[in-house]
């Protein structure tokens, strides 16, 4: 798994080529693109429309007073529903290219009569144990929202369902609050991806505590990479969301202003979280490399223990096993024991000396 | 204990709710909450209420020139509650979602008629030997302050009591004064918290000058956390405190403005003495690492100069082990005393070498 | 190879020399400047002129309503050449002392009737395995755009061919759209050359954590300089394309502020990537030290398990190896016997104790 | 020594307080406050009065043209001075609780008559080895200057006598310009502070490059702490002094204020050796690690090369030691001068590779 | 040589004095001022005058239409000689103490109808290896320069051999682009001092990766503070040239900017190759410890694989040394040489393993 790749946008194959081109980046699967048409009012759900053919799809959209239209696109491998919505709405060719360019970094721009936004949807990638992300670039008119998603979803779900079931504040209140909408849930989940990274961190924290190993290092530095990755989606997001709450575009209403001042209120919390737990991991790394110095500081007591207890009375013994024909102390009956005492008391005073070093 | 749970707001329950639908976070523990309405003018208190039921408390409280009322709100399990006094004073169902969040960062929010603070009560917890917090959420009216504490505490004690007893400036000042001193006593405690964690940082450094062992590093550990967490709290105060003194709202008057700045230089203070101690407790991590180093050296030089001394005399010691016939030092009367001479000679050659090199 | 000589302009041989003053700092080489002058208006090229007169050149350069001339400059030995196009087009002398010095950091200067831009082509140059940089200085007027490069390279190819083939929005546009591209293409190769860093740091990641040698840390210590090196010149980019997106000039039409607008995009998200990746080499080299660390221990352990379990049994044998005369343990039979067992019960004891230790 | 607590503010006492409170945190210590009233023109010191009470001093002061008064007041013991200078000239009880609460942050606050700054005398203190601090409140009013300084000190003896002796153009200026007189030798002394601390940097310096022992750690450990607290004096001062020189008040006259800018410059100053030294400080931490890490591979070489030496002859002496009956070289005249020659041989030839390795 | 002395202003005698009080500290020692007058317009220099009598300068100073003067005084010991030149003119008394107080930050100072600049000329001083300064103060009339020069230097030679040679804009030009030549000049000398700490640096960085030794340590020790030292100087120039280049004052004319805003690009890439450098040495201290722990890892791995071969061979030959009755092996007549036989076979298999975990 080649983790770095993911910080860069890959270019290779485009360098050149005209600004506007719609690069075939997206095509790396082959597959369908999904369409679903949403139109509702403030009684819910009026018309949910899946289709295959994008042409059929946008002469379907009505433009009705008090009547909201949500496009969704999904899996964008078909270049030509791009090209077909673009050439419908009249879009600037620079956006379609952003959004078919997967790897934008959040940000919104202002239109003479669409709002561009571009966020990322993070989550978490249990099978290769990795954050992951996916690019939503959503298109706000004054009564439609498009919506194109990367890859095929279930994270609008919840949308839906308010919508269908006419529940909450979503089917009275414009095109604004859905996108609104969209952009909340997709911040919502960032919390979760850090509830869940902050769970493996504090599993971590345990270990190196307990036992640290080398594998641990290579967690750590995992981890640190992971929140440098997730720094790079959250911090525009602030600018990003800064920017809508100003209100300099009149596709978003008063009324909607509040919920977006909520929503960057999240994403200065995500950028606090994500902060301190760089802060917390970069202590961990502090940690193992003190645990590990601790833990040669013990090795090398126990071998310095064993030598200074072992050393000095195997030189005894070396001397008495000398082959000298004049060595008095060897005629004494008591020589041997006498030696014996000696290596004994030796080996306590120096057992004794370590104690009171703390080393034992 | 999972601290770094800490550092993020529970959600995942939540994800995908409209705004302003007001979850059961609060309701973790099961309980009552408590209402208490304090209606006094410059002479002092003229009622006080202790109620169960909100809706009796709402109608008892006037609305009369220079009278200011007060109704703290603690331990929000109660979700009617809550949702009562949004109905009651219209309140934006963000902020009664935000109130009922206890997860909020400090900040404030101008409307039309109220004025919306949430600061974070902290306290050290001497049970868990951690720093604690508690969301304090304050709405400022005309002649009115609504305070809603997490929990049940003693904290606005003093003010009561100050009100009752109808001293000082308090009961001759209108609401905003009130806010402003509920939240001067807590910027207060922050000093108190602080004070309490310098005295045992003040400790740490004593251990850790005489007597560093592996606990040391995790306690650095611990404080370093507490210290990052803390930050997140008192950041958004000093931004909270300075727009909160630039006036922009009539419900502040001009009067109370010195007051909050006030309140905003202690907050430059605690900022301020925060980020001392995290420089301080980072140059605890090096005075750690740095006698950690100290040691191991220590216990090399005793392993190296045992060796050193012992190693020698045992390879002579050997030598004349050695059973070869023809080894004319053995027959000299004279050869034992001069080996042990030599061994002698080089122990103390030895000796004065690490003397010099002041390793001894 | 020198390589910190790459971060200073090479200044000593002119200082004191009046500013304005053509030093020959170009003139390392002796070599051809090659001329190229294309002409084209919403058709394709018109004219496609290789030159090596550059007044030859200067008078062919027409100025019709639509059509735009695009003079570029490679490999600028000649000062006569720089000089003669400064003459016919009114340049100020310093805008041709910048031209020609070419360590210039990447800059835009508006005047009256021109605007000056100097960027960096960087590529990776695989002889020497090192970023390298070249100069281009580009001259925008109303209808012609003069590019000087420092040396001569293949770069601008696919804009030619897009002219040729009248393919595009660039022939349907002004001059300022041919400065844009020019522009484009250059930063869309800093994208290239992060990719190959990528992959290179990322196949030193993979050695790090398998066969780390001290080779190793030079290769960290390279790429650091290397995005050190990338840094200066591409953080001065986002200073010059948010000053030309401002569109100060009327030399940049509505029209193209879109597009410059997206290259903005293109290096904001380049100097995400180069910080991304100094924090991640930052950490290679924690893993790194980390890594050697654990080495150390490794070592350290089998020195120490080897002393433990051979220097007391050497003791042992040394002490029965002595020569007095009443040692009544030789007399037994089982003596011997007994003292191997002993040896090879404390054996067995020790390395069940580095067992239990982890050790083993 | 507890030098931690001199970072925080003594509160606990004072919690719950209502602001305005002249707390008694001063009053630590028993003693008598002194006053000194010095009023002076164009001609030099007109009045002198040492005086005990307050009552006195404050219905001496007179208001006259061209006639500047000064009364200095030290040693705040007694709460009941400043109560009665605020009560006479008005001034706001934050401004009082101010000058009593000792642990300010250097500010200044324009009220409408007069202008409040706080400033903090720093000095070294010998006795303790520590940077020591008192808190200086100045009033300018405009014709009378209040200074309220901590403690007794000599640090305005200069300027006393300078307007004794009518020297210079204090005497010829108003009242500003000796608040200015007052501030600027505050300031100066900063230098002197870190002069001295300068000096023993420089020290400590010579020391680490020659005889680096554990202490020197602790010594690098105290100097950043030292400066990490000056700091925090020293950083306010810039904003303050760029607040006065921005002459928002009437109070400061516009010949004043080029004075002022003068001790603008010398904060920067301070604030960039204070930065320096940190940055000084900072390298000696590294430069101390290092040179402990290259003790320890002395010591490891000398451990090395000792048993590289000794070891490998041990065990050929050992082998002939050995009690075969059938060892064929024991019987060789020459078996034991072989040995001794190869053993001298393979200690030429280790000593050999070390010296090529450059250990000795 | 007290290199730490040089970031401090040596303040401590002047405590207390006065501001403009032109205290001694340039008369350390005892010398004479040199002043030169140049008077040109442009056909070149007109006077060129040596003077010891400051009076006699003064008086000659003309003042004609497209006539320029520039005096230059350097040695500043005279005290006289600034206290005339300031009455002269009518300068500000802290601009003359400025000039006086030779440790001033780089800063300009806009008066009614003078300009004040100061800035610090840098150079590389070989005697004692480092990079020392010197103050220039430049005063900007609408048609005189003067320049003070803390010591005699021969760094405006160039500038004079221009205006004598009536070459170049200089002398076609007014009294500001004089002014603006001689910042450039200073500022040019910066890439010759920063070129020259290059090529130490790089030597240094060759040495590390090659024979790093503890003097290693003190150089890269030594760079880091010049560098500190050098970015206090560099930093403040950058605001300068902005200040000026912003043209608050009338005194430079519209047509010099431009040149000012060129060297105001030049301090730009001076800051930036300052910047890099730094990192450049910071990345060099992580090498330098790394390499220092390589060795040590070198050493260790030494000392282990010869414990490891010859310790426990010395084992078995202790105990067939060993002086049991019984001991059956010692009468085979194959016992010695199956036991020379195991320790072959012991060491070979040894250095196996330690082949395998390539430590040889």
């Amino acid at each position: 798994m080649n983790t770095l790749e993911r910080f860069i946008p890959r270019k290779k194959a485009s360098v050149g080529l005209p600004a506007g081109t719609l690069s075939p980046i997206a095509k790396t699967e082959n597959g369908k693109t999904n369409l679903n048409l949403l139109t509702y009012d403030s009684s819910g759900a009026i018309k949910d429309i899946q289709e295959t053919d994008i042409h059929q799809i946008i002469i379907r959209i009505e433009h009705k007073t008090n009547q909201v239209s949500w496009l969704n696109i999904d899996s964008l491998h078909e270049i030509e529903v791009i090209e077909a919505v673009g050439k419908a709405f009249g879009l600037h060719p620079l956006v379609l290219e952003d959004i078919l360019n997967l790897t934008q970094r959040p940000k919104f721009e202002i239109f003479e009569d669409y709002l561009f936004v571009v966020i990322r949807i993070i989550y978490w990638d249990d099978s290769i144990d990795e954050v992951r992300e996916e690019q939503l670039s959503i298109i706000l008119m004054s009564d439609l929202v498009i919506s194109f998603q990367e890859a095929e979803s279930k994270i609008f779900e919840p949308i839906k369902r308010r919508i269908n079931e006419g529940k909450g504040r979503i089917t009275s209140l414009g095109a604004d609050y859905l996108a609104y909408a969209l952009i909340d849930i997709v911040v919502d989940n960032y919390f979760v991806v850090l509830e869940q990274l902050g769970e493996q961190i504090e599993d971590l924290d345990e270990k190196i505590v307990t036992v640290p190993d080398s594998s641990t290092m290579h967690e750590i530095h995992k981890y640190k990479r992971e929140l440098i990755y997730l720094r790079k989606s959250i911090w525009p997001l602030r600018e990003l969301l800064s920017g809508l709450a100003r209100g300099e575009t009149k596709l978003i209403e008063q009324e909607t202003i509040p919920y977006i001042r909520d929503i960057y209120d999240h994403t200065i919390q995500i950028i606090d979280i994500n902060e301190s737990f760089r802060d917390v991991v970069a202590g961990m790394f502090d940690t193992y490399l003190s645990s590990i110095s601790n833990q040669m500081n013990q090795v090398m007591k126990v071998l310095t223990i064993i030598s200074t207890i072992f050393i000095p009375p195997t030189l005894i013994a070396g001397i008495y096993g000398m082959n000298f024909q004049n060595m008095p102390e060897l005629q004494f009956w008591w020589g041997y024991f006498a030696v014996l005492g000696i290596i004994f008391i030796m080996m306590i005073v120096m057992l004794f000396f370590f104690k009171r070093k703390k080393w034992l």
